[in-house]
C-alpha cells in the first residue's frame, strides 16, 4: 500500500482535524445543524480515506494473493471481501 | 451464482412486489411518513438482493478465474470490484 | 404533496421498470457484476423518490401543522422526523 | 441540547480516539482490512454522534421554533431539515 500511503494518511489527519472542530462545536454549544454538516462532511471523508485503502488493498494484496499464492490464501482474501461487502452494502 | 439465483429472486420478487405497493399508496394520497418508511423496507431488501449477488459473485466468478483465470482475467476482475467498492463505500 | 405527486410517481415508475430489467437478467444469468450495478441504479432512483417525498412532507404537512396545528398534533410531526432521521442517518 | 450534550461529546471523542488508532495501524503498516473494519466503526460512532444530535435538535430547536417562533423563523427551520435530509437520504 505503499503509494497510497500517504494519501491515507493525509485524509485520516483532515478528518481528525475535522473531528478537533466539531467537538470544538460541541463544547461551545454551536447550532447543531452547524454541527451535524460538519460531522457528514468528516464522515465522507472517512468513508474516501476507507475507499482508497480498499482499492490499494484489491490493487496489492489481493492481486499478489492471486498471483503468487495458495488456495489457503486466496480463499482467505475472498472470504476477507465477502465480509467487507457484506458491511458496505448494508 | 447457481445456489443463490433462487433467493435472489426472491428478494427481488419482493422488492418489487413492495414497489407496487407503494406506487398504490401514492395513488391514494397516503400518508408520506408512512410511504417514506415502505420505500427504506424496500430499498433494504434491494441492498440485501445487491449483497447476495456480490458475495455470490466473490465465492464463483472471482474465485473461480484466481484459481484458473490468466493474468489478464484476475486484473479485470480486481478492476470490476475496485470499482463497484467505490460505489458501495460512497 | 401535489406538487411533487407527479415526479414521485415516475420516479417510482422508472425504478419499477429497472427491477423488472433486473430480474430478467437474473433469470438470463447475466454477469453478476452489471446486475449489482444496477441494482446500485435503481437503489439510487428509490432514494431520490424518498428524498423527494420527505422534503415534500416537510415543505406541506410539517409546516402546515407548524402553522395550524395544536401542540399534540406538532409534537407528533417532529417525533416521526426524529424516527425518519434515525434510519436515514444509520 | 443540554440532556443530551454529555452523550454526543463521549460519542465524538470515542471517534477521535479509534481515528488515532487509525493512524497508528496506517503508520505501523498493518493489515489493510483491519484497518477498514476500523474505519467502519468509527464511521458508525460518528453516525449515531450525528443522529443524536439532529434528533435532540428536532426535539429542542425545532419544536421550541414551532412553539413559539415566527413564520420566518419555522420556514427557516424547515428549509435546514430539507437540506440536511437531502443529505442523509442521498
Amino acid at each position: 500500500m505503499q503509494a497510497d500511503y500517504k494519501r491515507v494518511t493525509k485524509l485520516l489527519k483532515t478528518a481528525r482535524g475535522q473531528l478537533g472542530g466539531i467537538l470544538r462545536m460541541v463544547e461551545e454549544d454551536k447550532y447543531c445543524v452547524d454541527i451535524s454538516h460538519q460531522i457528514l462532511a468528516c464522515d465522507a471523508v472517512l468513508r474516501r480515506a476507507n475507499r482508497e485503502i480498499l482499492q490499494a488493498h484489491l490493487e496489492s494484496c489481493v492481486q499478489g494473493a492471486f498471483h503468487s499464492g495458495s488456495k489457503e490464501e486466496t480463499d482467505a482474501k475472498i472470504q476477507e471481501l465477502v465480509e467487507l461487502i457484506g458491511k458496505l452494502s448494508k
